[in-house]
């Protein structure tokens, strides 16, 4: 695809874009101020900008009259870049250009790494937890009529070295058809041990001729809110389709704790049971008529969840989670039929279920440490998985600290008063102007604002922050001249868009309650990550690599988020995002079958710490609700840039 | 129980017998032929005999004069032994009382030998396969937060040593709960491994409190006519219980080659295991009610049965057992959760399957060879499994050979004209008086004759043999003068009882067809053992011990079994009845874990015949096709009787 590059005046802004990028959001991504209320669009009007060189596509409306259009007026939010550009923003008074740079950072999410399958490959660790091989079996006779297990099992031993080998009671069922079918030859589907030495290997299935190159695997991330599926095919590696789809468990609660509760009625944890159960069934429906494969030819699915997912997906009562001191029944599970468990797989079909820690350091959790592969480097890694709970995990490969934090899912929009997922009209994407206090809203979609999203949450106030709009302690400066900033029955808030440029027909607004929620959330993290550093004597200087793994890290402007505070002070580079840290263990241990034996050593490995607990873990919190930290010294170059912008505005 | 002593005049015979037994049974047992067509139930009136002394009790009736009882004459059969007596047995004429001597032995049955639990006990083998523990485990804090299955696990590791642990699902699901019912104070099932080293226990369930005082076992026989059950409970080692019931699965075909065509049908495999789980449950149910304990104290089951029995049960398609080259699917079984196969038994209770040898050497003789303990000695042993099927085991400790003859139904009734199975009506027992050839017919209850049992039939073959009123070849001597010896639509018979005696209205018969097929049966088992040990250089003379299993079997007149040529000539205290083998071995399983490991082994040691395949064998079933066989030789004792006799006649 061809790219183009754009000039931004007044602004000396400078970006290059995809063929076809959206004007607004190029400008937001280059750290370019445009008022706009509506979302992108193109209801409110504001976005003008004048297109001096090149040329858009679209941008024109009826808001704009031929005299606007033949100079080169254009709405923003509306034109598509089809060469390069110069393009003039209008302020709304002469200001200085130093604050049009100063006001924005351009926005920098963090780099994305994916499962390097090339280096398991190389590595010879790419070696699934089961095979297929083919056999062509002696046909039976009078002088020679074993019963078809034991010549099939001779057969193994004798031309490809298997040895310790069980039998599934469904691999004998289907046995005498299968030989018959097709002359004896047939082939095995063997299921590899966790250990290597000493393991069984369990014949699960047996197919009439050689279907070794049909062997496909699932991976699955039962997600509180959502669930992913992915199918891979174990003969390559490469994931064919993958699906999501909301976790039907949320009719009967929005976070674990309530569905903890929801399971303790009568039938109950049957309901939510049955209910995750059908969800996945959906997902494995829908991945597998994408990747047009046979179902039969699945021979094995790992999940992960959180504790109380994993518990509620095998039918163990949760709910001495919930309560002190927190013990889940158990956090090793068993191999156990997918079938059993109402999975709409083969008989012959084990599930294997991620291991957890504790009760709030779940399999997703493990899952992400062994897919990212922090178990096994030096570096010492701090890892976030920031969703409808959020976990920490920091260490290396010689020791591994892990704790979940009360953030409450402010991140998730929960407990904002415009908060919401980030669907469709969530402001994801925000700036203002410095001089007249007005906003940039962009929302999913571009469409007219709904609400706001957890990423979009960060922008926003890590931006009125930057500008002075709030303060320290996250309260909104009173003496500025704007009606956005404004009390309503004693609380002090800012209106992001006027209720009729919204979709609800109510002003959209931040409050300060919703900011100290947002503070609250962050504080959480961050001093969770600060006493377990504590307590092996290392400061989060000595961070030398942050994962990010959820959804919602994908989105997250990471200059943002140590403008706030949720994040340490580290070069942006060091920050990778990992995605569904719980689906990419998942995929990993359909690939490689040695991870399943590391797994259970991880999760040994894996302190807990209960920080509600730890008594240090107040004091840091205390210190930590504050934009960004009660200590600047911890955020040296936020600190400048703080102090520059001070000097100019 | 006062004995008392009977003599009977003219015979030279005397026995003693229990207070309160039958007369007509005494008399028979003595070897004193009485005449008696109606079975025993008094309607014919022929067993008049004059009590000279002592006292007996009924044998009134109105076929007595008064003048007959002054005269002490009664009705034998009606009659009770209530002292001492001294009995005259009216004889048609003046006959030689060295005839009367030697027209019948008296009736030998086979020794029983039960499973020797204090032997067991003794040798410290008594080691069930799962077991109870008691334990009071640390509550859970803040500080001490193991998951509950960890904190189980711990204690088992440290307060009594057990390692290797496993878990099932089951237990999770259930362990919150009971852990937190009773103060963490829980006993744990362990279930223990095949193999003592390098095996996994695992641990099937968990409850509150000490409950390690109640733990039992079922114990299962699946034939293919009857099943049987037992419940045991593991802390003595004594079975509580015992219950028989048809198999369901008798509607379907009575025979396993006919099950196994229906199981061919669409549906029919399914049908067949679901009919005989449902027998399973009802012995379960029966065991349970009986025995009044507790259902889910029940931690295991052991199942033996026949390989097309076995098959069914675990539904795995026999329809390869019964075409050449008589291939079984498996011969080893996993162990599998009871509740998934339908039967009703707790979650955590695994079924142990008895392995199997071959396509007709099945579960349930592995399980008397196991239970007999014949695998274990040196003497050379010669098992004998008659039943719907009936299998040979011969070897000892060193060696085991196997085959299951195709000796047809005929000693459970199959193939007989008035055959039967040996319930009310059938003749069981039988003598013939010499000179008048009346015969004297005993019937299961004491009511007048339906048919005839297989161990009936032999008694009355090898009278008659005996007598010479059949020779050798099985065919009736034409000359003898008596109605009872007749041509029906060319076929020659004996009238055993005229219809007007009979429950049936019409004549029960013994004809030549009749003899053919006992002869044919019996032949085939003779044939059977004489092919393997020739296979193995052994004779006949070299075997030690008879082991008689089957519920047939302990009914069976030994010496009149050698008479007929199905038993070998040996010392009738040499044949031991084990009663149902299948059964014992699936109590002796319950009872000490050493035997499944040792199952295996001996499953792989005992060589299988095929008979059919054998070339020898049609040779020796040739010979063998006669009374009781062409070489007389092998037969000494027998043959100087049939002389003495001869001479005497």
């Amino acid at each position: 695809m061809n790219t183009h590059k754009i000039q931004f005046h007044p602004y000396q802004k400078k970006i290059t874009v995809q063929d076809g990028a959206n004007l607004i959001r190029a400008a937001l991504e280059a750290g370019v101020h445009i008022n706009a209320s509506c979302g992108g669009e193109g209801v409110c009007g504001k976005c003008r900008v004048i297109i001096e060189k090149g040329k858009v596509a679209g941008g024109i409306s009826e808001k704009l009259s031929r005299q606007d259009i033949d100079e080169g007026v254009r709405q923003a939010c509306k034109a598509t870049v089809k060469s390069d550009l110069v393009v003039r923003v209008p302020v709304e008074s002469d200001i200085d250009s130093s604050i049009l740079n100063l006001q924005s950072t351009p926005r920098k999410t963090a780099r994305i790494q994916e499962m390097n399958l090339d280096e398991l490959k190389e590595k010879g660790l790419f070696v699934p937890p089961v095979e297929k091989i083919y056999l062509e079996l002696p046909q039976p006779s009078v002088q020679d009529n074993l019963p078809d297990i034991t010549r099939l099992i001779s057969s193994l031993k004798l031309n490809h070295d298997e040895h310790r080998l069980v039998v599934d009671l469904s691999v004998i069922r289907k046995i005498p058809e299968v030989l018959r079918k097709n002359a004896f030859k047939v082939t095995a589907t063997l299921a590899r041990p966790v250990r290597e030495v000493g393991g069984q290997t369990r014949i699960i299935n047996v197919q009439p001729g050689d279907t070794t190159d049909r062997n496909y695997a699932v991976a699955m991330d039962v997600g509180t809110t959502t669930l992913y599926g992915q199918l891979i095919d174990l003969k390559t590696g490469i994931a064919l389709a993958q699906y999501g789809q909301f976790n039907g468990q949320i009719s009967y609660g929005e976070d674990v704790i309530s569905r903890i509760i929801y399971a303790e009625k009568p039938n109950g944890l049957e309901k939510l049971h049955q209910v995750v159960i059908e969800s996945i069934n959906k997902i494995i429906k829908k991945i597998i008529q994408r990747s047009k494969i046979d179902p039969d030819e699945i021979s094995t699915i790992t999940l992960a969840g959180n504790t109380t997912m994993t518990q509620l997906l095998l039918k163990i009562n949760p709910n001495s989670i919930r309560r002190s001191p927190y013990v889940p029944a158990a956090t090793l599970y068993p191999p156990i039929k997918a079938s059993e468990l109402g999975i709409a797989l083969g008989d012959h079909v084990a599930a294997l279920v991620y291991p957890a820690v504790s009760s709030y350091v779940g399999g997703d959790i493990v899952a992400g440490v062994m897919g990212s592969g922090m178990y096994r480097t030096e570096e010492l890694t701090l890892f976030m998985d920031i969703g409808t709970n959020a976990e920490i995990v920091i260490g290396n490969k010689d020791w591994l600290a892990c704790a979940a934090c009360s953030a409450g899912p402010a991140f998730e929009g929960g407990g904002i008063t415009f908060g919401m997922r980030a669907t469709k009209g969530a402001i994801e994407d925000f700036s203002i102007d410095p001089h007249t206090l007005e906003p940039m809203n962009i929302t999913i979609g571009n469409v007219t604002p709904k609400g706001i999203c957890g990423s979009g949450l960060i922008i926003i106030v890590a931006t009125l922050f930057e500008l002075g709009v709030i303060n320290h302690a996250g309260k909104f400066n009173r003496d500025l001249n704007t009606q956005r900033i404004r009390q309503t029955e004693g609380i002090w808030e800012y209106v992001l868009a006027w209720k009729n440029e919204t979709q609800i027909q109510r002003d959209v607004v931040l409050t300060e309650p919703d900011i100290d929620n947002l503070i609250r959330a962050k504080g959480a993290l961050y001093s969770g990550c600060m006493t377990m550093l504590e307590a092996v004597g290392l400061r989060i200087q000595d961070v030398d690599r942050i994962f990010l793994a959820g959804g919602f890290g994908s989105y997250v402007d990471l200059e943002k988020a140590i403008t706030i505070g949720l994040l340490p002070e580290i070069d942006t580079d060091k920050v990778v995002f990992i995605g569904n840290g719980s689906l990419m263990g998942a995929k990993m241990s359909s690939l490689t079958n040695r991870i399943r034996k590391d797994v259970v050593e991880v999760t040994k490995k894996m302190t807990n710490f209960e920080l509600s607990e730890t008594p240090s873990y107040m004091d840091n919190y205390v210190a930590a609700l504050f934009l960004p930290h009660t200590d600047l010294e911890h955020f040296p170059k936020l600190k400048s840039r703080l102090d520059a912008l001070k000097h100019t505005v």
